[in-house]
């Protein structure tokens, strides 16, 4: 756990500002200076940041857990990220999975290995965007862990409560329920492809909308809760690894299958645009792009109208974009009336890909 | 989350016998064969591992939280740990964090970072040592996330709930309250000076004593829970990081100190022979040395008989070993009748040693 230390050494408050590296301010230090500027403040009955444990309260009695290991190199780089964006991302992916069980966000723990020679400011900007993209939700920093590590790694921890009508899982869907996706999926596969061509210093149109879905993507935790509220929703799974490999995980224990129609995909004219400038399929970083952190629900027909009600206050909006079937297998029907299924789909990525089932 | 493929690999199962490889089963496949092997059971409205996030009950509805980051070359080497010991290691550190809360442990999260060329048998062991010093207390894997990294790196989380009489912070102590310690502190320090000359292909007698001290350390959940049930223990931690570092921790946001009584200490023939054999001071081993994971109490004196029925049940026993003082400060009593404090004292261990102050 965190622990902070009383004495912390003169001046940790300013050391981001000092050009202070980790070693300078020792271990107590860099702790005492997050706790102060990014820590949660404990509710009658609950103990945040300071002692062996954090206790928090969970409404219901009820947690709804999720873990995120982020490696620098290999989950994020400093080559196009800004440390800020790193951490917001970080928080952003994890309340996304809270999001998806239609929980409410309730806490997180961050535990943190950097090098000693790791300026402070770098790790109060990490800090800085996971407070960002965590105060709408009003969830709080109430734990974690620093200790000394070669490569800047991040572990998140969240902690919600079970929503009204929820825990809404991945079990659950019925032929003939319909997919509705909230927001604009694809768009951060588009901000990857440019961001990798060199981070334009200024950017505007789609360019810059590219650029916010993949560096600050907002996780869709009001949708979630929602959705899980007005209980229409029979499953949920958030497409942190693209529309396609979330599906099939949607349907793949029900042994269940869907039908998607290209022509009711939300894809705009900006999106076509973006996807041409980039050399990118826009069908394919639509249904294949990952790190979107939109929602996919299955909505039983029968309460269309009562999620269509719910829906009104989604601020992503929601789309109809297909529905289960009682067939195994994804089939995508094309704006031109072909179809596209099995090896034909766009496919997601594997963190240890596997000889035998090879991905990218 | 650690998601689980339904369709894994074909014979995952056997696959840390068949010598293969994280990429060699891929992603999902090591999810799948830990899932089936170490995943916890779900009871009535909760969720295991296999979704976005699991749901967990707390009884009481608060739960207590803790989450620790290890990079292997930092807290652990191979070169003297077995994977199974970096896993018992690992859970019980976490489990020692409830423990000092007075906690009931309910969950644990692993998220694990390993190089796609880490063998499967490997990890497979550091789950095995997880399990096996999960099991005595019930508490059960629930969730987690496995990723690509350069370094082998686990990050867990744990979670309890309040238990009777909990939760105990560091907070609370009085002048004139006792000081306990469950077992025999000191023994890992000695485990770690033995391991670093070379680990013992046979060890027996102090030998053996320390290395598993060192190797497979015992949390004190239910010294712990019974210590807060009681309702004799105003404040208690655990003394991971040796007990005058985390004796200060306990003393210091309330302004007080303490009398510490050699001639008390539960220091054994064999602790002073292991100690000499491995040129250690017994005293600095005893009131530095860390990662006991044992317990310090501070029991209320008008308390003590309650406290000592208490104590009958815990398997490491207890002992007094002073007591807390108004005047700040750690003052040690030895046997010979001298005194040793401030800078005459051992100390611990800063995972970012600060040039402003430095340690070791």
């Amino acid at each position: 756990m965190i622990r902070a230390a009383r004495d912390a050494p003169d001046g940790t408050g300013p050391a981001a500002r000092r050009g202070l590296l980790l070693r300078d301010v020792g271990e107590s230090g860099v702790i005492e200076h997050l706790r102060r500027k990014y820590g949660g403040t404990a509710r009658p009955g609950e103990l945040a940041i300071g002692d062996d444990a954090a206790v928090v309260r969970i409404p219901g009695g009820r947690g709804v857990l999720s873990t995120d290991l982020l490696v620098e190199g290999t989950h994020f780089s400093s080559d196009y990220f800004l440390p800020e964006e790193t951490g917001w991302r970080a928080l952003s992916a994890n309340l996304s999975d809270l999001a998806a069980m239609g929980a409410v966000p309730v806490c997180y723990l961050v535990a943190l290995a950097a090098p000693p020679a790791t300026p402070v400011a770098k790790v109060d900007a990490i800090f800085r965007g996971m407070a960002a993209a965590a105060a709408p939700s009003g969830i709080r920093l109430m734990g974690g862990d620093t200790c000394r590590g070669d490569r800047l790694t991040l572990c998140l921890t969240v902690v919600g409560a079970v929503g009204r009508g929820g825990p809404v899982s991945r079990r659950g869907a019925r032929p003939g329920d319909l997919l509705y996706v909230t927001g604009s999926p694809g768009w951060s596969r588009l901000g990857l492809a440019l961001l990798r061509g060199g981070r334009p210093s200024k950017a505007s149109g789609w360019r810059r909308e590219a650029m916010r879905a993949h560096l600050r993507p907002e996780a869709r935790w009001r949708e979630g809760k929602e959705a899980a509220r007005c209980g229409a929703v029979a499953a949920m799974i958030d497409v942190s690894d693209g529309i396609l490999t979330d599906l099939s995980h949607l349907l793949e224990r029900d042994g269940l299958g869907a039908v998607l129609a290209e022509e009711s995909f939300p894809v705009s004219r900006s999106f076509r645009t973006a996807s041409a400038a980039l050399g990118i399929d826009p069908l394919a970083a639509f249904l294949g792009g990952g790190e979107d952190y939109e929602l996919l629900m299955a909505v039983r027909p029968g309460r269309r109208g009562g999620f269509l009600r719910a829906a009104r206050a989604f601020p992503s909006g929601a789309t109809a974009i297909g529905a289960v079937t009682k067939a195994p297998g994804i089939r995508v029907r094309r704006a031109d009336g072909s179809w596209i299924e099995g090896a034909g789909l766009p496919s997601g990525f594997d963190h240890f890909p596997s000889r035998e089932h090879p991905v990218r």
